[in-house]
């Protein structure tokens, strides 16, 4: 029955579905896991590192990305069509600059990233955009942002969010454990606890970054991520053993 | 047999029939829901929040928007399509108080909107937009308006209606209890129930703003809209035992 | 056998048929109805109004629309349609006014809304209008003007007839009761007594509009209307209570 | 077999034909017949007028129309799309005399209109033309012309010809009685003849033009039809007779 | 199989064929017949004429048409494209003279047409002309030119040759039949004899046009066609006879 | 299979075929063949003629064109492509005369023509060229340049080679028989031995191009290749002989 | 399934596919292979030679080319689309260098070309290249640099990688035998060890371009690549002895 709707960009199917940006959600799901986390005055975005292949530079295949100066972006699925919207992310944070003679809000630019997402979906001779995107920053008034959009062009502000691979699952484990007014350590470490929940590989394969309320982007180094991971181990490792002699006890 | 006719955008069904048109409403009755109710001097416009995931910003999930100063626009149906004639709507406002040197009339953008759905249903490469809206404000003539839109670009004037998830009961509920020059309080409670009529979670997915006569938006806060759910959960609660009552009386 | 042709807007099918111009006009004909009468002095449009929901303004469900001060027009069909022909027909008016200084004639405007739905049965990319029109008024020769449109864009003019739901049924009638030179209180009775063919509900759902050779509108109020309904209904029964007291004669 | 052939307007067929063009001429052999007599110094165009409903106004179904001063067109098919033919043919002639300083001769404005005809045949997003034409005309040279045009942009003149509903029953009677150097009364009552071959209702549906060596076009009233059918039936009932008798001697 | 290949124009089938100039070329094999001979310093084209209906002006259906003062075409197919195509070259020819201030070679003339008859037939949203073209003239040199095009976009130079209905057949005839520097009256003798190989009414079918050194264009009129016809049917009947007597004689 | 993919011009097969090249390929295969052979000073290239139907002048049907005064193509494929593909190529090489004030190098405009080849192929709306070509010349080094272009858009420099019908087995005669720094006479030679290969008709069905280091073209007269063919045949008699007493010697 | 997917080029599978990049893909596993390795200051691409036919020039089938001065760019797949998309990259190096007075850096131009690359597959009316480069040079920072790109517009920085035919093979042998700072004469061996596991014909398949940190290129000449063939078989032999008298021995 689908076959009918697929081929035409712009169509509805009978059940008010419009199948491309299904399709494209689709792309999106099989992308690598991105979450992020809104602490006190502390955002932090974690994405899963594809498994890099042995002899691949690591510095290429960042997915996390600024936008401008305090706007920072993560995002799951196609990376090419990612690489075309924070081009035109980026464009227009500096022509914003230019004419406003003031950077951008947060939410400026994440309403203007789904703007063009929502175009994709509603003009005859393009596809949407094959990606959903994490972005966080800090606007004049010092509190932490964090947005998501997807690829039918909705945006939706969040205190912790997951995208990609697994992100339902990601979802309810920041569900269960995000806990308000969190300082930046509680952040970082909530965010590779989440992304441990899919990457098996442990820290090798998870990128960190933070920002603070000076909007400054911090990128953390492998062996800083190693620590937080050693140190969530070891909790785990307790809480096991607690509930293992709280089973005995029973 | 439907098969035929919904690939191309623009084309009649043998019995006359848009399909396009009828898929987009299907996309509309699969959105949550929203009520208007005109009172004697004042306009209320109640959505359905979305069922907000626990992580979620509040903030950015409205479906209540200003379009000018003295209108305010309800939604039913794909947001980021609701985005998209919001704009539109809006810069045609500007436009119009700077050319005419005058605010639109309600009816004047109502027209407006209409005309823009109309125009994504003739023409070819693009598909109709996936929403219906309300929209309320008050003209130079201080009287109360609502109106309505819907995907096949057919506007019209109501006392009080529904769009959006199960609309067709909630407009049978306010033609039942809908009564003529009803205050601002009763306008209020009026919209809240029913909305209730499909809202089983209560006041906290519940959003209402309201309008008086001096073209004033006013949001209510959560714990207005709880206050007024205890009170109509109170008479409701009273209804049913003076029924229970006269049911053991006969 | 048609779903080869009906994709494709501008093609014939092997006999000869444009079936989008057909399908067009069975939007038409599930459009409320509407007639015109043309008297000695004074032409009459009527309209079945749609049953408007309780709640609903009858405001703005106004199917008999002024083109210009001495031109109105009544449609069948999809009234957001009837929207775009009907401001593209306004605009025609104007910019007559303005470049010939001159109103334009009944049948110049009949003649261009004609040819607006032409163009949009022979290009590509767009689909016919789903609407007839009736279109009625005065030109200087103070001699009254009734012209008709369809979907195809052939007008033609008449002294009474009807478009929409029915319209075989009704102009079958006013073939039969149809006189030349009836006064306006004939034309406008016969208006209603056709409507009331089709139309069940009586005077709450007609809508008429009259035009004297002062070329000034004038629409009819409900107990006006009631009071003809009332005034056709005993000369109704009178009727068959003659026609049984001359079938028991027999 | 064909319907792979007819959603492409611009294709050919395994066997060479463009089967657009032969469905529309299917709309012109279903449109209203039309014949052109040449007589010594005259040339007549005869229809068959739709049998207009009761209600009707004759003058709007003209299927006779000038082009200018001193040229004629009759057409059979879609009457939407030979107005659409003839404002071009119009907006030509008066173009001609403005640019040339010289009305247009009649040959050069049937190679305007078949010229268009072609163009829709050629080109993609566009339709052929559902018309046939017949045109007739005096140049300076006081010679009768008489030019028929078809869908596909072929032109050709004729002594006499027919087009439209059973144009082939029509043209052999033209070929059996048509004779050379006919004066006026003898061209006209050939134009009728002919179209009485089809016309089963009359003088009342038949409709005829007359143009003589001075350009003048002379539109016969109905009561100077009947007069020419009721001398043929009159002839026609004497030739019975004498076969008859003829029969009967035998 | 073919099925899949004729809607879109400018495709090729796996065995690397253009299906579309294949079916152009069939309407030229429908069309009717043209001859073209080349003598010491004359060209001569003669084609069947289409079976003129009884009332029908020869005049507007030649199948000869002057390019230029020095060039003359005669086609075979559908004779509204090549209105279109003698309309390009004409204006080419002119346009030739204006900038080069020279009048066209009949070789520029012919490769003009034929590129034009090329793009047809590599451009989207067209179709291949319908015709093929013989193409008579004298340049400076007075050396007799003959080239033939076809649907392709395809042209050759000739001695003599035959395109349209039973071409084959013909140039067949003119391989056996064709001596070097023929005079003027042996050319035309030897184009009337070709045609009579497919046109079975003689003379009045038959039209010729002759081009000297002097490239004057030279129409025969029918009384010399059929002088040549009877002088030819002479010579066929001594023939026969004579092959009858050498038949007896064996 | 294919059935899916060859409909739209510039789209890949599951397994990484561009199918409308392929098929262009194909109408290349089908043409007649054409060879290249450089020696140690000098370049040719041999054609097979097309069997020129009996009355056809030879001189339109040049397989071999001149570029530019120093370079020289031939084409195996549809030869109204490659007239607009000569064309261009023309035009390209005036227009560099006149901007670098130089001739073309001959890889710039085998560069050239290629690049446009490829064009076709990767664009919307046109179908590849359905020809494959052979360009000779020399630059101002003095060297003689063999090139093949192909329909995918593909170039190559050769020592000799062969496009078209048969052409496989052509080049591996000539991997065969191809000697390094061969003089005029015998690089001749080789090019009308291997166009042998699949001409059966001898001389007169070869056409050959002979360009020296002064990039003068030569095109040999019959005569002069007749001479060649005798005396390849003698050459393969007395071989023959040889291999026949050798074997009988065995 | 995938039939309903492939035809048109910008659209999603339900599984959230763009199957036209996927075949492009199929069309670069086709060519022949292509490696990068990045030494310690030195960076070595080698490509195979496709088995140049035996009268072939080497010159035009370079698959190693330089994009500027200081950028060299090797590919595999469809060489006409690489060369569309070198001209490309060559022209943006150029306008770099007039505009910024730069030299455009290795992952500029890297990103520039995956951005040509992206954009050929969200748009209408083209296709994807079918090709994937590996991009190699040095920037002011004297780092030797190393990127790959593929038809999805995907780019990322490899120490060692590899592109086209049996690419994964060779990808797993550099993964086995990489080491870390390798001298010039190392990157160039294990650049051939690498393609003596696809290319059985040794070392006239195969080519190697090799840049220091001077950003001078270097190509190797048959000799020289015959030498290090000749040593990597010397040491596979004694590699075998080794490990069969160690098998031996067990």
């Amino acid at each position: 029955m689908a076959g009918s709707y697929d081929r035409a960009l712009t169509v509805f199917s009978p059940d008010g579905h419009l199948f491309q940006v299904d399709y494209a959600l689709e792309a999106v799901r099989k992308g690598s896991c991105a979450v992020g986390v809104r602490g006190a005055d502390v955002v932090v975005l974690g994405v899963e590192k594809k498994s890099v292949l042995k002899l691949q530079d690591e510095r290429t295949v960042k997915k996390i990305c600024m936008l401008d100066e305090h706007v920072c972006l993560a995002f799951a699925g196609l990376s090419a069509d990612a690489r075309v919207l924070i081009n035109k992310a980026r464009i227009e944070c500096q022509s914003h600059r230019l004419t406003v003679e003031d950077s951008v809000s947060i939410e400026y630019i994440t309403r203007y990233i789904a703007g063009v997402q929502q175009k994709y979906t509603q003009s005859g001779g393009v596809r949407p955009f094959g990606i959903s995107t994490l972005i966080m920053g800090f606007d004049s008034d010092k509190v932490p942002k964090l947005y998501q959009t997807d690829p039918s062009g909705v945006y939706s502000a969040w205190k912790a969010n997951s995208i990609g691979r697994s992100s339902k699952t990601v979802r309810e484990f920041l569900e269960k454990n995000y806990k308000e007014d969190m300082d930046k350590a509680e952040s970082i470490k909530l965010a590779i606890r989440s992304l441990l929940e899919v990457v098996q590989t442990g820290a090798k394969n998870i990128e960190i970054a933070i920002m603070g309320s000076d909007s400054v982007i911090q990128r953390l180094e492998l062996a800083e991520i190693e620590a937080v991971v050693a140190e969530i181990e070891a909790e785990n490792e307790k809480e096991k053993e607690k509930s293992k002699s709280s089973n005995s006890q029973q």
